[in-house]
Protein backbone atom coordinates (compact mmCIF):
# COMPACT_ATOMS: atom_id res chain seq x y z
CA UNK A 1 0.00 0.00 0.00
CA UNK A 2 1.17 3.33 -0.95
CA UNK A 3 0.87 6.87 1.81
CA UNK A 4 0.33 8.61 -1.60
CA UNK A 5 -2.95 8.85 -3.58
CA UNK A 6 -3.21 10.84 -7.06
CA UNK A 7 -6.14 12.66 -7.76
CA UNK A 8 -6.93 14.61 -10.89
CA UNK A 9 -8.18 18.20 -9.98
CA UNK A 10 -11.39 16.78 -11.08
CA UNK A 11 -11.32 14.22 -8.47
CA UNK A 12 -10.54 16.54 -6.15
CA UNK A 13 -13.63 18.67 -6.54
CA UNK A 14 -15.45 15.79 -6.54
CA UNK A 15 -13.99 14.32 -3.24
CA UNK A 16 -14.77 18.33 -1.47
CA UNK A 17 -18.13 18.19 -3.10
CA UNK A 18 -19.34 14.91 -2.24
CA UNK A 19 -18.02 15.29 1.35
CA UNK A 20 -19.21 18.92 2.20
CA UNK A 21 -22.36 17.75 1.33
CA UNK A 22 -22.22 14.67 3.23
CA UNK A 23 -21.91 16.75 6.88
CA UNK A 24 -24.95 18.96 6.07
CA UNK A 25 -23.33 21.96 3.87
CA UNK A 26 -26.03 23.34 1.10
CA UNK A 27 -25.27 22.61 -2.61
CA UNK A 28 -24.10 26.24 -3.35
CA UNK A 29 -21.70 26.39 -0.32
CA UNK A 30 -19.90 23.50 -1.00
CA UNK A 31 -19.35 24.24 -5.00
CA UNK A 32 -17.55 27.36 -4.03
CA UNK A 33 -15.90 26.40 -1.08
CA UNK A 34 -14.86 23.33 -3.12
CA UNK A 35 -13.10 25.32 -5.83
CA UNK A 36 -10.72 27.52 -3.33
CA UNK A 37 -9.61 23.62 -2.37
CA UNK A 38 -8.72 22.96 -5.93
CA UNK A 39 -7.30 25.81 -6.66
CA UNK A 40 -4.80 25.27 -3.94
CA UNK A 41 -4.03 21.78 -5.36
CA UNK A 42 -3.70 23.25 -9.05
CA UNK A 43 -1.36 26.28 -7.81
CA UNK A 44 0.90 23.94 -5.83
CA UNK A 45 -0.30 25.30 -2.29
CA UNK A 46 -1.53 21.70 -0.43
CA UNK A 47 -2.36 24.35 3.12
CA UNK A 48 -4.89 25.46 1.03
CA UNK A 49 -5.75 22.48 -1.19
CA UNK A 50 -7.79 18.95 -0.11
CA UNK A 51 -5.94 19.15 3.15
CA UNK A 52 -8.33 21.98 4.51
CA UNK A 53 -11.78 19.63 3.47
CA UNK A 54 -11.40 17.50 7.29
CA UNK A 55 -10.94 21.38 9.17
CA UNK A 56 -13.95 22.82 6.66
CA UNK A 57 -16.13 19.82 7.47
CA UNK A 58 -15.35 19.76 11.30
CA UNK A 59 -16.58 23.27 10.98
CA UNK A 60 -19.96 22.52 9.30
CA UNK A 61 -20.47 19.68 11.96
CA UNK A 62 -19.43 21.67 14.90
CA UNK A 63 -22.05 24.55 14.04
CA UNK A 64 -19.29 27.61 13.47
CA UNK A 65 -20.47 27.84 10.64
CA UNK A 66 -23.97 28.51 8.83
CA UNK A 67 -24.63 25.43 6.26
CA UNK A 68 -27.19 27.06 4.07
CA UNK A 69 -26.71 30.82 4.86
CA UNK A 70 -28.03 33.10 1.72
CA UNK A 71 -25.66 35.96 0.96
CA UNK A 72 -27.88 39.52 0.79
CA UNK A 73 -26.16 41.71 -1.57
CA UNK A 74 -26.07 45.48 -1.70
CA UNK A 75 -24.90 48.80 -2.41
CA UNK A 76 -24.07 51.12 0.17
CA UNK A 77 -22.61 53.74 -2.06
CA UNK A 78 -22.47 53.89 -5.55
CA UNK A 79 -18.53 51.99 -6.40
CA UNK A 80 -19.11 50.29 -2.61
CA UNK A 81 -20.47 46.49 -2.67
CA UNK A 82 -21.27 45.00 0.57
CA UNK A 83 -22.45 41.22 0.80
CA UNK A 84 -23.86 40.09 4.24
CA UNK A 85 -22.84 36.60 4.40
CA UNK A 86 -25.32 35.45 6.86
CA UNK A 87 -22.77 33.54 8.91
CA UNK A 88 -21.63 30.83 5.93
CA UNK A 89 -18.58 30.57 4.26
CA UNK A 90 -16.78 33.55 1.81
CA UNK A 91 -16.68 31.52 -1.36
CA UNK A 92 -19.81 31.96 -1.60
CA UNK A 93 -20.66 35.37 -0.69
CA UNK A 94 -17.57 36.38 -2.57
CA UNK A 95 -19.28 34.76 -5.51
CA UNK A 96 -22.81 36.48 -5.17
CA UNK A 97 -21.24 39.94 -5.28
CA UNK A 98 -18.41 39.63 -7.35
CA UNK A 99 -20.00 40.52 -10.99
CA UNK A 100 -22.15 44.05 -9.55
CA UNK A 101 -17.95 44.81 -7.86
CA UNK A 102 -16.77 44.33 -11.32
CA UNK A 103 -19.50 46.32 -12.93
CA UNK A 104 -19.32 48.78 -9.92
CA UNK A 105 -15.14 49.05 -10.84
CA UNK A 106 -15.61 49.56 -14.88
CA UNK A 107 -18.13 52.29 -14.40
CA UNK A 108 -16.90 54.37 -12.06
CA UNK A 109 -12.86 53.21 -12.56
CA UNK A 110 -12.48 51.73 -8.81
CA UNK A 111 -14.92 50.44 -6.33
CA UNK A 112 -14.84 48.09 -3.49
CA UNK A 113 -16.67 45.11 -1.64
CA UNK A 114 -16.96 44.34 2.08
CA UNK A 115 -18.12 40.62 3.18
CA UNK A 116 -19.60 40.81 6.65
CA UNK A 117 -20.64 37.84 8.89
CA UNK A 118 -18.44 35.39 6.53
CA UNK A 119 -16.45 32.33 8.10
CA UNK A 120 -13.29 33.01 6.19
CA UNK A 121 -11.66 30.15 6.05
CA UNK A 122 -9.06 29.97 2.39
CA UNK A 123 -6.44 31.94 0.87
CA UNK A 124 -6.80 35.10 -0.63
CA UNK A 125 -5.39 34.80 -3.91
CA UNK A 126 -8.20 32.93 -5.66
CA UNK A 127 -10.27 35.99 -4.78
CA UNK A 128 -8.11 38.13 -6.93
CA UNK A 129 -7.21 36.22 -9.55
CA UNK A 130 -10.90 36.38 -10.70
CA UNK A 131 -10.82 39.93 -10.07
CA UNK A 132 -7.87 40.17 -12.96
CA UNK A 133 -9.43 37.13 -14.98
CA UNK A 134 -12.23 40.07 -15.30
CA UNK A 135 -9.24 42.38 -16.76
CA UNK A 136 -8.93 44.29 -13.39
CA UNK A 137 -6.74 45.32 -10.99
CA UNK A 138 -7.59 43.59 -7.52
CA UNK A 139 -6.44 44.13 -3.70
CA UNK A 140 -7.98 41.90 -0.87
CA UNK A 141 -7.47 41.67 2.78
CA UNK A 142 -8.73 39.94 5.47
CA UNK A 143 -8.76 40.37 9.55
CA UNK A 144 -8.14 36.96 11.81
CA UNK A 145 -7.34 35.83 15.25
CA UNK A 146 -5.40 37.62 17.61
CA UNK A 147 -2.34 35.95 17.36
CA UNK A 148 0.57 38.38 16.49
CA UNK A 149 2.38 40.45 18.35
CA UNK A 150 2.62 44.14 17.08
CA UNK A 151 6.38 45.21 16.59
CA UNK A 152 7.68 46.13 19.97
CA UNK A 153 5.19 43.86 22.00
CA UNK A 154 4.87 40.52 22.43
CA UNK A 155 1.43 39.76 23.34
CA UNK A 156 -0.99 38.60 20.27
CA UNK A 157 -2.79 41.56 18.84
CA UNK A 158 -3.83 41.10 14.95
CA UNK A 159 -4.84 38.49 13.34
CA UNK A 160 -2.43 36.61 10.48
CA UNK A 161 -3.90 39.14 8.17
CA UNK A 162 -3.22 38.58 4.93
CA UNK A 163 -2.83 40.96 1.88
CA UNK A 164 -3.30 39.72 -1.63
CA UNK A 165 -3.28 41.88 -4.97
CA UNK A 166 -3.31 40.63 -8.69
CA UNK A 167 -3.77 42.39 -12.34
CA UNK A 168 -3.85 40.86 -15.73
CA UNK A 169 -1.35 40.44 -17.73
CA UNK A 170 -1.96 40.48 -22.01
CA UNK A 171 -1.19 36.94 -23.17
CA UNK A 172 -0.13 35.33 -20.00
CA UNK A 173 -1.45 34.68 -16.48
CA UNK A 174 -2.40 37.13 -14.40
CA UNK A 175 0.43 38.39 -11.89
CA UNK A 176 -0.76 37.60 -8.26
CA UNK A 177 0.81 37.49 -5.13
CA UNK A 178 -1.00 36.65 -1.06
CA UNK A 179 0.84 36.29 2.06
CA UNK A 180 0.17 36.49 5.26
CA UNK A 181 1.56 39.82 7.64
CA UNK A 182 3.04 37.67 10.02
CA UNK A 183 6.56 35.90 10.16
CA UNK A 184 5.11 32.84 8.80
CA UNK A 185 1.91 30.82 8.45
CA UNK A 186 0.47 29.70 11.53
CA UNK A 187 0.09 26.05 10.33
CA UNK A 188 4.01 25.83 9.20
CA UNK A 189 4.24 26.44 13.14
CA UNK A 190 1.54 24.01 13.78
CA UNK A 191 3.64 21.83 11.25
CA UNK A 192 6.89 22.13 13.54
CA UNK A 193 5.05 21.50 16.80
CA UNK A 194 3.65 18.10 15.49
CA UNK A 195 6.90 17.14 14.01
CA UNK A 196 8.28 18.10 17.07
CA UNK A 197 10.85 20.18 15.55
CA UNK A 198 11.97 23.45 17.36
CA UNK A 199 11.38 27.06 15.24
CA UNK A 200 13.82 29.77 14.73
CA UNK A 201 13.58 32.23 17.40
CA UNK A 202 12.61 34.87 15.19
CA UNK A 203 9.30 33.31 14.37
CA UNK A 204 7.39 34.38 18.27
CA UNK A 205 7.04 34.66 21.95
CA UNK A 206 6.19 32.48 24.38
CA UNK A 207 2.79 33.53 26.65
CA UNK A 208 5.35 35.51 28.97
CA UNK A 209 6.91 37.29 26.18
CA UNK A 210 10.04 35.61 25.79
CA UNK A 211 11.80 34.67 22.48
CA UNK A 212 11.30 31.14 21.89
CA UNK A 213 11.88 28.18 19.79
CA UNK A 214 9.19 25.59 21.34
CA UNK A 215 6.46 25.33 18.68
CA UNK A 216 4.10 25.07 21.07
CA UNK A 217 5.01 28.11 22.97
CA UNK A 218 4.41 30.33 20.12
CA UNK A 219 1.49 28.94 19.49
CA UNK A 220 0.24 29.24 23.23
CA UNK A 221 1.89 32.84 23.05
CA UNK A 222 2.36 35.68 19.86
CA UNK A 223 3.55 34.68 16.35
CA UNK A 224 5.68 37.96 14.92
CA UNK A 225 5.03 39.91 11.86
CA UNK A 226 7.14 39.62 8.71
CA UNK A 227 9.84 42.67 7.68
CA UNK A 228 9.94 44.52 11.79
CA UNK A 229 7.77 47.70 11.75
CA UNK A 230 6.81 47.77 8.50
CA UNK A 231 5.17 44.58 8.41
CA UNK A 232 3.74 45.41 11.56
CA UNK A 233 2.07 48.35 10.41
CA UNK A 234 0.64 46.86 7.25
CA UNK A 235 -0.92 44.03 10.12
CA UNK A 236 -2.38 47.20 11.29
CA UNK A 237 -3.63 48.52 8.72
CA UNK A 238 -5.60 45.32 7.67
CA UNK B 1 29.67 79.82 17.03
CA UNK B 2 27.01 77.48 17.11
CA UNK B 3 26.88 74.15 14.27
CA UNK B 4 22.99 74.50 15.35
CA UNK B 5 20.37 76.66 14.73
CA UNK B 6 17.08 76.86 16.34
CA UNK B 7 14.20 77.82 13.45
CA UNK B 8 10.38 78.24 14.58
CA UNK B 9 8.28 75.95 12.31
CA UNK B 10 6.98 79.78 11.17
CA UNK B 11 10.93 80.19 10.20
CA UNK B 12 11.39 76.82 8.70
CA UNK B 13 8.56 77.56 6.17
CA UNK B 14 9.82 81.51 5.44
CA UNK B 15 13.31 79.92 4.99
CA UNK B 16 11.97 77.55 2.22
CA UNK B 17 9.36 79.60 0.44
CA UNK B 18 12.06 82.57 -0.07
CA UNK B 19 14.99 79.62 -1.46
CA UNK B 20 12.67 78.17 -3.72
CA UNK B 21 11.08 81.48 -4.79
CA UNK B 22 14.59 82.84 -5.19
CA UNK B 23 15.93 80.05 -7.22
CA UNK B 24 12.84 80.86 -9.44
CA UNK B 25 9.63 78.50 -8.47
CA UNK B 26 6.70 79.78 -8.84
CA UNK B 27 4.86 81.50 -5.73
CA UNK B 28 2.05 78.19 -5.44
CA UNK B 29 4.82 75.57 -5.90
CA UNK B 30 7.46 76.96 -3.39
CA UNK B 31 4.37 77.21 -0.74
CA UNK B 32 3.21 73.91 -1.50
CA UNK B 33 7.15 72.41 -0.97
CA UNK B 34 7.94 74.41 1.56
CA UNK B 35 4.94 72.65 3.79
CA UNK B 36 6.33 69.62 2.87
CA UNK B 37 9.35 70.48 4.78
CA UNK B 38 7.14 71.88 7.37
CA UNK B 39 5.91 68.62 7.88
CA UNK B 40 9.02 66.91 8.16
CA UNK B 41 10.34 69.29 10.69
CA UNK B 42 7.53 69.12 12.55
CA UNK B 43 7.23 65.04 12.56
CA UNK B 44 10.68 64.93 13.83
CA UNK B 45 11.41 63.67 10.00
CA UNK B 46 14.76 65.35 9.51
CA UNK B 47 15.24 63.57 6.35
CA UNK B 48 12.40 64.63 5.05
CA UNK B 49 12.58 68.10 6.52
CA UNK B 50 14.50 71.43 5.72
CA UNK B 51 17.60 69.41 5.00
CA UNK B 52 16.00 68.39 1.54
CA UNK B 53 15.64 72.31 0.90
CA UNK B 54 18.84 72.28 -0.65
CA UNK B 55 18.15 69.65 -2.69
CA UNK B 56 14.69 71.18 -4.21
CA UNK B 57 16.24 74.47 -5.27
CA UNK B 58 19.26 72.25 -7.02
CA UNK B 59 16.71 71.14 -9.13
CA UNK B 60 15.10 74.01 -9.60
CA UNK B 61 18.36 75.17 -11.04
CA UNK B 62 19.17 72.09 -13.21
CA UNK B 63 15.99 72.09 -15.06
CA UNK B 64 14.64 68.92 -14.21
CA UNK B 65 11.70 70.61 -12.53
CA UNK B 66 9.06 73.09 -14.71
CA UNK B 67 8.74 75.83 -12.26
CA UNK B 68 5.92 77.61 -12.93
CA UNK B 69 4.14 74.08 -14.10
CA UNK B 70 0.19 74.64 -13.79
CA UNK B 71 -1.51 71.39 -12.73
CA UNK B 72 -4.50 70.34 -14.73
CA UNK B 73 -7.09 67.84 -13.29
CA UNK B 74 -9.29 65.73 -15.34
CA UNK B 75 -11.63 62.16 -14.56
CA UNK B 76 -11.22 60.10 -16.22
CA UNK B 77 -13.95 57.93 -15.03
CA UNK B 78 -16.32 59.21 -11.93
CA UNK B 79 -14.72 57.68 -9.41
CA UNK B 80 -11.11 58.58 -10.88
CA UNK B 81 -9.74 61.86 -10.71
CA UNK B 82 -5.98 62.23 -13.04
CA UNK B 83 -3.70 65.25 -12.24
CA UNK B 84 -0.95 66.08 -15.32
CA UNK B 85 1.51 67.47 -13.41
CA UNK B 86 3.01 69.17 -16.28
CA UNK B 87 6.52 68.15 -15.43
CA UNK B 88 6.39 70.36 -11.56
CA UNK B 89 6.71 69.63 -8.33
CA UNK B 90 4.37 67.40 -7.11
CA UNK B 91 3.20 68.66 -4.04
CA UNK B 92 0.76 71.29 -6.21
CA UNK B 93 -0.83 68.66 -8.17
CA UNK B 94 -1.53 67.06 -5.50
CA UNK B 95 -3.23 69.88 -3.24
CA UNK B 96 -5.15 71.28 -6.82
CA UNK B 97 -6.46 67.23 -6.80
CA UNK B 98 -7.34 66.33 -3.41
CA UNK B 99 -10.81 68.30 -3.35
CA UNK B 100 -12.24 66.38 -6.70
CA UNK B 101 -10.50 63.23 -4.93
CA UNK B 102 -12.56 64.32 -1.43
CA UNK B 103 -15.43 64.93 -3.23
CA UNK B 104 -15.30 61.55 -5.05
CA UNK B 105 -14.52 59.09 -2.30
CA UNK B 106 -17.83 60.92 -0.22
CA UNK B 107 -19.92 60.76 -3.06
CA UNK B 108 -19.31 57.38 -4.35
CA UNK B 109 -17.77 55.86 -1.06
CA UNK B 110 -14.15 54.77 -2.69
CA UNK B 111 -12.30 57.28 -5.25
CA UNK B 112 -8.53 56.92 -6.77
CA UNK B 113 -5.91 59.81 -7.81
CA UNK B 114 -3.15 59.63 -9.96
CA UNK B 115 -0.36 62.04 -10.47
CA UNK B 116 1.03 62.18 -13.70
CA UNK B 117 4.03 63.88 -15.33
CA UNK B 118 5.44 65.13 -11.66
CA UNK B 119 8.46 65.10 -9.79
CA UNK B 120 7.55 63.90 -6.58
CA UNK B 121 10.78 64.61 -4.34
CA UNK B 122 8.95 64.09 -0.98
CA UNK B 123 7.70 61.50 1.86
CA UNK B 124 3.90 60.03 1.09
CA UNK B 125 2.51 60.87 4.77
CA UNK B 126 1.35 64.26 4.33
CA UNK B 127 -0.72 62.93 1.49
CA UNK B 128 -2.39 60.76 3.70
CA UNK B 129 -2.65 62.59 6.19
CA UNK B 130 -4.69 65.32 4.31
CA UNK B 131 -7.02 62.61 3.10
CA UNK B 132 -6.97 61.46 7.08
CA UNK B 133 -7.94 65.02 7.73
CA UNK B 134 -11.28 64.64 5.91
CA UNK B 135 -12.35 61.98 7.04
CA UNK B 136 -11.83 59.52 5.05
CA UNK B 137 -9.19 56.11 5.04
CA UNK B 138 -5.87 57.14 2.59
CA UNK B 139 -3.85 54.68 0.74
CA UNK B 140 -0.71 56.10 -1.48
CA UNK B 141 2.48 55.18 -3.00
CA UNK B 142 4.65 55.89 -5.70
CA UNK B 143 7.11 54.49 -8.04
CA UNK B 144 10.86 55.66 -7.93
CA UNK B 145 14.22 54.93 -9.58
CA UNK B 146 15.34 51.49 -10.54
CA UNK B 147 17.50 51.12 -7.07
CA UNK B 148 16.60 47.75 -5.25
CA UNK B 149 16.82 44.16 -6.39
CA UNK B 150 13.49 41.77 -6.36
CA UNK B 151 14.06 38.94 -3.92
CA UNK B 152 16.67 36.11 -4.98
CA UNK B 153 18.03 38.87 -7.82
CA UNK B 154 20.67 41.47 -6.97
CA UNK B 155 20.06 43.78 -10.07
CA UNK B 156 18.47 46.62 -9.65
CA UNK B 157 14.63 46.51 -10.84
CA UNK B 158 12.40 48.73 -8.22
CA UNK B 159 12.43 51.34 -7.02
CA UNK B 160 12.23 52.10 -2.69
CA UNK B 161 8.43 52.04 -3.86
CA UNK B 162 7.09 53.50 -0.31
CA UNK B 163 3.68 52.78 0.91
CA UNK B 164 1.64 54.91 3.05
CA UNK B 165 -1.95 54.84 4.35
CA UNK B 166 -3.93 56.57 7.23
CA UNK B 167 -7.35 56.72 8.45
CA UNK B 168 -9.29 59.32 10.87
CA UNK B 169 -9.48 58.71 14.79
CA UNK B 170 -12.06 59.90 16.31
CA UNK B 171 -11.03 63.12 18.74
CA UNK B 172 -7.34 62.20 18.20
CA UNK B 173 -4.34 62.66 15.95
CA UNK B 174 -4.95 60.46 12.93
CA UNK B 175 -2.92 57.11 12.49
CA UNK B 176 -0.41 57.83 9.66
CA UNK B 177 2.23 55.13 8.27
CA UNK B 178 5.06 55.70 5.64
CA UNK B 179 7.69 53.36 4.65
CA UNK B 180 9.84 52.79 1.99
CA UNK B 181 9.69 48.79 0.49
CA UNK B 182 13.20 48.97 0.48
CA UNK B 183 15.47 47.52 3.68
CA UNK B 184 16.23 51.12 4.56
CA UNK B 185 16.04 54.37 3.40
CA UNK B 186 19.16 55.47 0.39
CA UNK B 187 19.61 58.48 2.33
CA UNK B 188 20.69 55.99 5.09
CA UNK B 189 23.21 54.27 3.03
CA UNK B 190 24.33 57.67 1.59
CA UNK B 191 24.89 59.07 5.52
CA UNK B 192 26.79 55.74 6.06
CA UNK B 193 28.98 56.53 3.30
CA UNK B 194 29.43 60.27 3.89
CA UNK B 195 30.45 58.79 7.67
CA UNK B 196 32.68 55.71 6.35
CA UNK B 197 30.61 53.49 8.10
CA UNK B 198 29.97 49.93 6.95
CA UNK B 199 26.52 49.14 6.16
CA UNK B 200 24.84 45.73 7.35
CA UNK B 201 25.66 43.14 4.55
CA UNK B 202 21.54 42.31 4.26
CA UNK B 203 21.24 45.69 3.03
CA UNK B 204 22.17 45.23 -0.82
CA UNK B 205 24.89 44.44 -3.12
CA UNK B 206 27.65 45.01 -5.03
CA UNK B 207 27.38 45.79 -9.07
CA UNK B 208 28.51 42.23 -9.25
CA UNK B 209 25.53 40.81 -7.32
CA UNK B 210 27.92 40.18 -4.38
CA UNK B 211 26.43 41.08 -0.93
CA UNK B 212 28.74 43.55 0.25
CA UNK B 213 29.03 45.89 3.43
CA UNK B 214 31.04 49.15 1.38
CA UNK B 215 27.94 51.89 1.39
CA UNK B 216 29.36 53.60 -1.82
CA UNK B 217 29.48 49.87 -3.49
CA UNK B 218 25.42 49.37 -2.65
CA UNK B 219 24.81 52.77 -4.11
CA UNK B 220 26.34 51.95 -7.12
CA UNK B 221 25.11 48.14 -7.26
CA UNK B 222 21.37 47.27 -6.24
CA UNK B 223 19.67 47.51 -2.50
CA UNK B 224 17.71 44.96 -0.98
CA UNK B 225 13.55 44.76 -0.19
CA UNK B 226 12.33 44.60 3.38
CA UNK B 227 10.90 41.78 4.33
CA UNK B 228 12.59 39.48 2.03
CA UNK B 229 9.96 38.08 -0.83
CA UNK B 230 6.69 39.81 0.97
CA UNK B 231 8.47 42.97 0.67
CA UNK B 232 9.40 42.24 -2.48
CA UNK B 233 5.97 41.48 -3.99
CA UNK B 234 4.99 45.19 -2.19
CA UNK B 235 7.78 46.59 -4.26
CA UNK B 236 6.20 44.88 -7.68
CA UNK B 237 2.94 46.02 -6.83
CA UNK B 238 3.75 49.54 -5.87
Amino acid sequence: MSDTVAMTLGEVRHLARTTLRAVGLAEDHAAAVAETMVAGERDGCASHGIYRLLVAANSVRAGVVVPDAVPVVSEPARALVRVDGGGGFAQLAFARGLPLLIEKARGHGIAAMALTDVVHFAALWPEVEAIAEAGLVGLAVTASHAWVAPAGGTKPVFGTNPIAFGWPRPGRLPFVFDFATSAVARGEIELHRRAGKPVPDDWGYDADGRATTDAEAVLAGAMRTFGGHKGSALAAMV
